[in-house]
């Protein structure tokens, strides 16, 4: 596989054009920003670890029967993707309250959702990122109602299966961002990254609000040990893989 | 009708207990706020010009069908209602983008929008009324789903009489907002104010985005002539209200 051009540089990885018109090459960095860029730093390693834990769990969805933009996994922070068209929307799916829900609601941190909430965002850094309601995606015509439903089914799905692979892992998914995509036949597949920086990962045998978290919540609120917590995911990642296969 | 204690001191209206109680009087000041009160001024007369836009518009509503808590205005600053329990909730009908819309979608002040958006907002203060989606509105439990779907249709109703009522005074209904309470039978009753302060109100024939403006964004937006505008409004609200009796 020859790489050709930089296509495009995010937050969090660069993407590269390959010969294969329809396979992308993400590499994924260890810069780490939060509040939308405003805060920005390094986590020593944070590329190869995220790639990895990503890998594990596209693969994992593959094999649960979800469509992915996963091919392989050349080197350690890379990944070989399909090429699609990314819906400009952060699905997000909450299973305990925690971050801006608690924020915009009042609702305690922690509180256990009776059922895992579904949201919509924006995917758009200008704004924000802000929270969508069902009726402003469709003014916005970011999706059709058949995508939006579509997609809701798959986030739900996804995180039936995740959330009891990270039980497995003894972290509990407090709740995580999932882009989707379309590709040439407008298929919705999903795609970006599935890593602690994109979800809340807690530790299942902490109590403590601040030794628990295993996630970018670490570095966002300044609370020492990233590399550590990134680390130890991918270690009981791979753990829980080994003794599945 | 004596009056009793004050029961409340809002930012806009202060409601006093009478000796009955299932009725409250409201007695609408000239004060005004915005941005969540970090601004803060007052409008010579606007208590009273709100006091009789609400009043007409009440009874105007009441003769279309939709059941509200006026019952009368027994001096021109002051509204007798009947007593709810208001549902912590701003229902906004928008049919043309303005306001938060805007800042949060990037859509074009001025937009029209094909078919007229009804949202939720949590009416709390301390929150800065954030946005609601259908799910976390159920989730805070703030109404029932059925009482939800209740007030999206009444909203659409009351939508509907409005905006002609308001094409007939010459201006544009841009966008408002509602509230509503449930009565001792649980019955869902409009309450509170319709108004320049809870209407985004445009001449029809003025196209100058800032001369258009007959409602609170003149203060708001430090526009001048704002109680000159309300004054204006009021008299085209009671020429109509006049030919039509
Ligand atoms: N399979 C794919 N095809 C095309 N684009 C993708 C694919 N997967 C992820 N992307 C996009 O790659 C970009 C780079 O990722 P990232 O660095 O996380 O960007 P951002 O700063 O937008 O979060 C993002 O815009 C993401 O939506
Ligand atoms: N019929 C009613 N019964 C009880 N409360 C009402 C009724 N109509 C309006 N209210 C409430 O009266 C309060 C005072 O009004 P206002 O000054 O506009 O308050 P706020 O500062 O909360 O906007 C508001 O909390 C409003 O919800
Ligand atoms: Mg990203
Ligand atoms: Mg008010």
């Amino acid at each position: 596989m020859s790489v050709h051009s930089k296509l495009y540089e995010g937050k969090a990885k660069i993407l590269y054009t390959t010969d294969d018109p329809q396979v992308l090459l993400a590499d994924f960095k260890d810069d780490a920003t939060a509040f939308n860029a405003q805060k920005r730093g390094s986590i020593v390693g944070k590329g190869k670890i995220n790639c990895s834990i990503s890998t594990q769990l596209f693969k994992q969805l593959e094999e649960y029967g979800i469509k992915t933009h996963f091919i392989d996994s050349p080197s350690q922070n890379q990944m070989r993707v399909k090429s699609v068209k990314i819906l400009p929307l952060e699905v997000v799916v909450r299973n305990i309250a925690a971050g801006s829900l608690c924020q915009q609601t009042g609702l305690a941190v922690g509180t256990v959702l009776q059922q895992p909430l579904v949201e919509f965002y924006y995917k758009n850094d200008q704004l924000g990122d802000p929270l969508l309601t069902r009726d402003r995606l469709l003014l916005l015509k970011l999706a059709t109602a058949e995508q939006v439903d579509a997609i809701t089914n798959l986030a739900l799905q996804i995180n039936e299966f995740l959330s009891g692979f990270w039980q497995q892992c003894s972290i509990t998914l407090v709740d995580f961002k999932l882009e989707f995509g379309l590709d040439s036949k407008q298929q919705i597949l999903l795609a970006d990254e599935i890593s602690p920086d994109t979800c809340r990962l807690w530790d299942s045998a902490e109590a403590d609000p601040n030794r628990r978290v295993m996630d970018k919540d670490r570095f966002r609120r300044d609370l020492g040990n990233v590399e550590d917590a990134y680390q130890e995911v991918l270690q009981r990642v791979l753990q829980v893989v080994e003794i599945k296969n």
